[in-house]
């Protein structure tokens, strides 16, 4: 009993500090790994010694890694892949490569190991994919070239690290290195990968559609089957000879909304992220701050510096370097370097995998937590640093890759938004459930589907993959709300406003916070007098360009709440904005609206 | 690496074994813990040897265990515990203290410890939670006293075995029994529930709305910190010097929906549901299978046979002989006995506890697994008979508590609806977005509600607590379809029925499935051309008595799938029901409808 109570005092402690060590590192603009490493380090054996890590944190933490990969798996969408453009192959390649180097040559000149050489260099190789959108969204560079190319480069660099890593456990497990064992190992590597192809592209896919044909279905079991193909993935890659992790991070490659129903495929992995994200993975990066050791401090310091800063300036000038063939300048190479020069995730487990095959010793475990922490700290100032650089100097490019608006819901008030929207070029789409409402859009020219917008399909038909803002304009605000969470979660469409009728309360608020939505016209308007007013001709447009800034807020209680009902904002080059609550109008735009 | 590889294979190979006899166990209709104990026996070291306990299974299972208990927790509903009737009280206790009595002197019989008599006391005593609602659903009970009372009963039963079980646990840690040491163990315990009460009231309702407040939302924060909840429960438990699990069970009693913002509350508990009965619950109870002896049989089996005959008959006799003040008659009691017969997840769990404790041996521990399987098995042909007795004596007394059709959308389909429905007494409540039609409906003399159904305040409203049918009316059938599901997952309404329109295709098939509606008119329809004719009084009322048994499906074919629109079926006694798919129109019933 009592060795049992104490292992549920440890895992509930060990839990609240992965908890508030995350969220602390949210708030300050971090990944939460960041503050679970950190809090890790302190909690734990190292300095304070309150949690430790004991048999059921062990567990956990390892089966929180395999979750984990599978979720980084499931998170890399092929088309994406294939999207990625020739600047982010080079300068994954670059940013791998470089750092991978420098990484191995400063293991050797400090009188290590080629494999310890090798393992290191793939930890200093590798790019956090964790933290891209969320700084991204931040520093308002998702339109941008960069963030296109960010995005690639991360995910490239670290399939490739992971493919290497594949490589170098299969060759440390063989031992020896004769041309037999050498054909061996390659022999077994791609039969691993041609085998969990095959079942992942058909076996998976009949396994689901056989499943979906159950009497009695519940969500709950296609849970069960998802763990259940991700461990037999990382058994797969262990009888390989591979590393688990890459078994798992396969696994997740084929575990894709269309191998269940997709209503069902949503709620189970949204259980799968839970469950790894929230429960598993947090245990063990808290748990690899407990095998740090201060000491490197005094010890390696030298080791230390060398690694951190082999890592900065490899991933860095490697990116620049090898980004220069794009002919995108050595100053937008930086800038992605900068972007892609924090390590998580992947270099943390593949850290604590080298240091418990003995592959590292305990010291260079430690530097390569530190340069973890380091680099994942360097990213947002020396990202905004050199994208501001890049905006002074006009040379952050905008990708015009989407710039749709696409509204739900057809009524007077939505077309004449469309007609402020549409001005500069043919980009609005409209959705509406009412065949007559559809109709009448087409009529007024514009381009309209039919259907119901919580419905992927309809979705994608209404080019939501293209749509850079969505505007849920029916009269009914849960739609409204449920649309944009799809239009958010499905499409990643991350400008929504939404009409706000005066009858939502609370609940309404909850939602819009947690998508992130914003209220169209900056205030709650109920539609129907504004609709009788626009269909009787009854109202007059109005422009007014603001001298000073104001927030749309404000503009509205200036104008008189009631009164105006302002659609867009007109910017000085042309360009028109929804006008909707967060958000300023800067001196010398101006607001169109009717009374 | 080695170790690490067998416990992926063997992760992978319970996991795949759990799911298969859950899965084989649900086909059969029987709970799922049923097929993973027995495929736990077979695959396990008792015979085959596939699957064995590795560390690994071992934390899981113990975490699966405090995981299930919170989750059987949450299950518990204050406002069922207190409209259980006096009925249901008499039947917990009786169901519980004969079989509890029973079971303790069999074991003393057999020269067993007074500790281990009350251990295996415990085990005979409990009933099981999780069968109940699949099986009253089967047996088309649920709107029975019997339905009813079971569910009371297996309730109180199982929250005073937990209760008891504590006692016992802390008893058996203290060791002595002297009057400190009593005081000691008392006083503890008082002091656990009484804080662990007050922790649930204040405490963690004000942190619920403190980080309801947190930017950065997300329900992955919530899911966490219910897990360091559970923990922090239980290990305030063994701190007083319960079980843990008595504390997991407490803390799940406090995880209610008002703790979190709604809409996040359910999402997170149905992550919860998943990681407990989806990944660490069954493998908790395959490895139970484990420690089964087979031994047994040769060795102890007049032991198993008194136990097991001790466990039905304690179980059926003792709840009829308390049931009998009730006044419910004695074979009302047989039949409620017969229903409460089961053992499941909590016996094992108490029986797992007890052989880790070294209170019971592997031969009483492999009795009590047996008693579970053989008790769940006799649950459903037993329930099965004994209603049929009771009906064909015409002793299956119906409960009339909910008896409210709730219909959403107004429109002239659904008022001819529910003026048919409404028929026998004024139980029609309707719900509609638009103030107009809520006008009309109230002018028509039905109870209407404005609002959005998929909100619960709304359905609340509309007395979706007291409705037995759900009828989704309005024009657009994902609406429909999602308002079901709010009905059946929050409001507990198991008849729906949904207009569902020719536009729709596979997609609503699968969720209508999923929530088990069914199709009102037996057909889809396209409702404005038959709205178009009452509105213009273009249509006539019509019946047909039908003479012979057919399926309401057949009907509409054989009157004109296009021609006639079927409403409802008047049964002979002169009640009502919606005419739906999946329903038989029995012979001398009379089928209304219009044409």
């Amino acid at each position: 009993m009592e060795d049992f109570t104490l292992n549920i005092l440890n895992l509930f402690l060990v839990l609240v500090a992965a908890w508030l060590g995350g969220i602390a590192s949210k708030r300050m603009g971090y990944p939460p790994i960041l503050g679970e490493l950190i809090i890790g380090i302190i909690l734990g054996p190292t300095l304070l010694g309150w949690i430790k890590e004991t048999e059921t944190i062990k567990v956990l933490a390892e089966i929180g890694i395999t979750l984990l990969m599978v979720y980084i798996g499931i998170e890399i969408d092929f088309a994406d892949l294939k999207k990625a453009s020739w600047a982010g192959l080079l300068a994954a390649i670059g940013g791998f490569l470089v750092p991978f180097a420098l990484g191995y040559y400063t293991i050797i000149y400090f009188g290590g190991t080629p494999i310890s050489g090798l393992f290191v260099a793939i930890a200093v190789g590798v790019t956090s994919l964790a933290t891209k959108s969320r700084i991204l969204v931040d520093l308002k560079l998702l339109n941008t070239r960069i963030a296109y190319v960010l995005m690639a480069g991360a995910l490239i660099s670290d399939t490739l690290a992971l493919v290497i890593f594949a490589g170098i456990v299969s060759f440390a497990d063989a031992g020896s290195l004769d041309l037999s064992g050498l054909l061996l190992v390659i022999g077994k590597a791609v039969l691993f990968f041609v085998g969990t192809i095959l079942i992942g592209n058909y076996l998976l896919p009949k396994l689901g559609r056989r499943i979906s044909k159950f009497k009695n279905q519940s969500s709950t079991m296609y849970f069960t089957l998802i763990l259940i193909i991700s461990f037999g993935y990382a058994e797969l890659a262990e009888l390989a000879g591979m590393h688990s992790i890459l078994g798992a991070f396969m696994a997740g490659l084929f575990i894709k909304d269309n191998l269940f129903p997709k209503n069902i495929a949503r709620e189970v992995q949204k259980s799968f992220y839970d469950v790894s994200i929230g429960f598993m993975a947090p245990i063990f990066f808290v748990s690899a701050g407990f095998s740090v050791s201060l000491n490197v401090f005094q010890t390696d310091l030298v080791m230390l510096i060398t690694i951190v800063f082999m890592a900065i300036f490899g991933k860095i000038f490697g990116t620049m370097l090898f980004y220069l063939p794009s002919g995108h300048g050595w100053r937008e190479g930086i800038t992605v370097g900068a972007g892609m020069n924090g390590r998580g995730a992947v270099e943390i487990i593949i850290a604590g995998i080298g240091l418990q095959m003995g592959i590292i010793n305990q010291n260079i475990f430690s530097i390569l937590v530190f340069m973890a922490i380091f680099t994942t700290f360097t990213v947002p100032f020396m990202l905004k640093w050199t994208t501001v650089w890049l905006r002074q100097r006009g040379e952050l490019v905008q990708v015009d890759g989407r710039k749709g608006i696409l509204i739900l819901g057809v009524n007077p008030l939505s077309l004449l938004m469309a007609k402020y929207l549409n001005k500069k070029e043919p980009i609005v789409h409209m959705i509406d459930a009412n065949l007559e409402m559809v109709e009448l859009a087409r009529e007024k020219g514009f381009d309209c589907t039919h259907g119901n917008a919580l419905k992927d399909v309809v979705m994608e038909q209404a080019k939501a993959n293209e749509s850079t803002v969505f505007l849920g304009m029916t009269g009914n605000p849960e739609v409204n709300l449920l649309a944009a969470q799809v239009a958010r979660e499905n499409f990643y469409i991350y400008n929504n406003h939404i009409l706000l009728t005066q009858d939502e309360e609370g609940a309404g608020k909850s939602i819009l916070e947690a998508i992130k939505a914003s209220t169209v016209f900056a205030m709650k308007v109920h539609p129907e007098p504004w609709i009788q007013k626009i269909i009787k001709g009854e109202y007059s447009e109005k422009k007014n360009t603001v001298s000073k800034d104001i927030k749309t807020r404000e503009w509205v209680l200036k104008h008189g709440k009631s009164k105006v009902l302002p659609f867009v904002i007109r910017e000085k080059e042309g360009n028109v904005r929804v006008f909707h609550y967060d958000d300023i109008v800067r001196s010398g735009e101006t607001v169109i609206f009717i009374s």
